[in-house]
């Protein structure tokens, strides 16, 4: 029976402001990205945010990012390798505390926004976040693009890199995303999606935007669930998948 | 032979701006309070401050407080006893993280400027405070003020609270401090604070402002380093409680 | 022809995270609340919340707070006087910048959350607003509650003080608000509202929560925009008003 | 009779943090830059700071960076150009509305730490910050460094560019700065120091690393106040230009 892991972001509210519409996405994917208070998050978002993954099931990792409220981490921040070692290191303490209390661990972590772009390429700062997982528990995986020199790092530290698909994104032929400067780069029809993820999932293909079948090693889908249409579609590619036989599990 | 503690507060430096002088800290007390970055201390700062701390055998407390950095923590602030608990635990995990990784652990929790203060009266905030440290764990002593209504929230919940003095502070007969809108509340005199916390550590009592030698139950002594003059009182303490036979230890 | 102000929150997004249908409170007041930065509202927020109320025709009144992002400005944070008065002259220039560069001026101030209602009471919180504002621009009138001491310090130094209703609440017999602690705080009826209101504009009174008639003493009524229902009332409130053939106009 | 000035950063401290010997700096600078907010400066020392600048006689500028207290402004910040015109309006309101409070007036601005060294060659960034200062006053000069593309944005917004020289700092013979990777980037004898800000204010030359005399165009000299050779290094600058017969005065 193929497997394979749907996470999502949760935990983004901050203080007055909600995002996001976690309790769907508990409900669609097997782990979830909980924000660890730099780019979103309050300690009582996030307290919240871990009892309700413990109740729907579901994994928690640690979505660090730059510190950057302001831009909710989506900026990149030319900090130092030590200040964003120390700055991953502070988060992933936070993030464990509260969920230790409401009865789970931290079981992989993901790097967010700018920071999960920015360590596709930039060896300090990938070197930094891997480093700084090392230093927490070096037996957490690692949620990155494939391809990022984050999982080379992660490698060399002995260490578990997982590479993931985006469910909603074109794929180039050769493997890459298609860039969001082009027209197609999103995907917005749920059943497209689908079939694309159940290939994904049952013969480790996709279809590119050229029609051609391309192998793509993803141990991991990422799905949303910020906006209604995103929860939809996070649900549709859940039914799909569990309707064409692939269980949806965590990868850890 | 008799032993007490020296606490002070460490690791509040910020950023660019540095404060305090924990090298000398170091050399003087048994027991470090590492700010936690709700009040102050960057997590490059609080990871060198554990190492430091590690290298001079000195025992890390988390001190936790209010999330006011523009006040520096001493500002009261009306949260939600759940806002509350939750940037407690918050801290907690974030200093545990950083101290794991230098080779140690938090071992005991001192509440910073207006949470320290606040929690000697507000049920609410003392509640807070004592549940988030149960949540963390429940073995670890909380250092207070003598009489806090945080001491009885601790012993109510099967916690152990440590009273401690200030070793630069006048004392009213009912061992209560002197105000410091009160002249006199402040003790300048090196030899006399360091006579006093002689007889502290070896009688159990301490002159009073009125001249009368009350009891004072108190396993630790506060000293501060965030002025030339402050880091020679402490070592100044240090010195004549050893030349007195005193053992400096830490409480835990 | 009977004239009331109608004012609402409005500018209160942060970063990635949106609050309040702004642009329907647009159409439904003739004064808008617009956030400083302390409590919500970020610079590129603020700016665009100018260009709408000018766009809008609506008059732009500062509404400033204390420094809680965290909290949203709804927590008494204990600053001293003078840190008050500067955090509040800071937000008043900051917010000045960007309407002059939308081709407005702050035309009025309006304290927000904690800090408004704590200088119905606080003495030196309310001279320290008042003394900000005055610093800034002596002739900005100061929308207040009813009965705040902050309309005498505002009287003393000679400024205008504006006492305002608020639509959605229920009054006791000697005017002061229902508690929200109590039920019946909050009046849900559309058409109660609306009645009240109208009654207030044009009479100068309203039915309080025991069904007397009572004075009413207020240029302005408060609404709100940060709920789909919220917006409805206003609409409603504003419609009803124009239907009784009172003039909807700012108290500038 | 030739006329240089001089500035310095003031206005840096932070909360319970202080940085820099302002009060030395105001005796020895004909131009004051403020921090504003964003890299450093809180409210009230914003306000302190612009009495003691009205009080010494000295020209305040608006010390404008990127949203980053925890790097102190130093870290590049992948804002977009909106971002970053809103955040400088608003630091530049803010500062004016604590100024006027102070008696003075906002007379020129300076880009702060990694927003300065950015746009020396970042187009976007540097078009926002001029589109910013345009917004808010277009009179006002702007210090930057030569060569900076900045200082043709601003030229070709009808805007007046000020270079600078800085005093400590080794030139290379083209004019640009020695690299800090490189040894001897600072100068730190105080009489060579003095004897090349001579030369630069009465001859518009200076000796460059390679001992050649080069031209220099400037109309400030940069000296720093933030530890005590800083200040001495200031004050003999100063001594040694008014002896040689220069006049240190404001450029605006």
């Amino acid at each position: 029976m193929p497997i394979i892991d749907l996470n999502s972001d949760v935990g983004e509210s901050f203080g007055n402001w909600e995002m996001g519409d976690d309790a769907a996405v508990f409900e669609s994917v097997s782990s979830a990205n909980v924000a660890c208070g730099f780019h979103a998050g309050d300690p009582s978002v996030i307290a919240q945010t871990c009892r309700d993954a413990v109740a729907a099931g579901v994994t928690i990792g640690a979505h660090v990012g730059y510190r950057d409220l302001a831009g909710f981490g989506r900026r990149f921040l030319d900090c130092s390798p030590t200040e964003l070692a120390d700055d991953v290191l502070y988060q992933l303490g936070a993030l464990q505390a509260l969920a230790q209390h409401a009865g789970a661990d931290i079981q992989y972590v993901k790097p967010h926004g700018a920071l999960y772009n920015t360590i596709v390429h930039h060896e300090h700062h990938a070197q930094a976040v891997i480093d700084a997982i090392r230093a927490f528990n070096k037996e957490l995986p690692v949620l990155l693009l494939p391809g990022a020199i984050a999982l080379d790092k992660a490698a060399d530290a002995g260490m578990h890199g997982v590479s993931e698909a985006f469910a909603d994104r074109n794929y180039n032929p050769d493997g890459t995303l298609v860039s969001r400067r082009e027209p197609n780069a999103v995907i917005h029809d749920a059943d497209q999606v689908t079939a694309n993820m159940i290939r994904l999932a049952t013969e480790g293909t996709i279809i590119a935007i050229d029609g051609s079948e391309i192998p793509m090693n993803a141990e991991s889908i990422c799905v949303h669930g910020d906006t209604p249409g995103a929860v939809a579609m996070a649900r549709a590619v859940r039914a799909g998948l569990e309707e064409a036989g692939v269980s949806i599990q965590s990868f850890v």
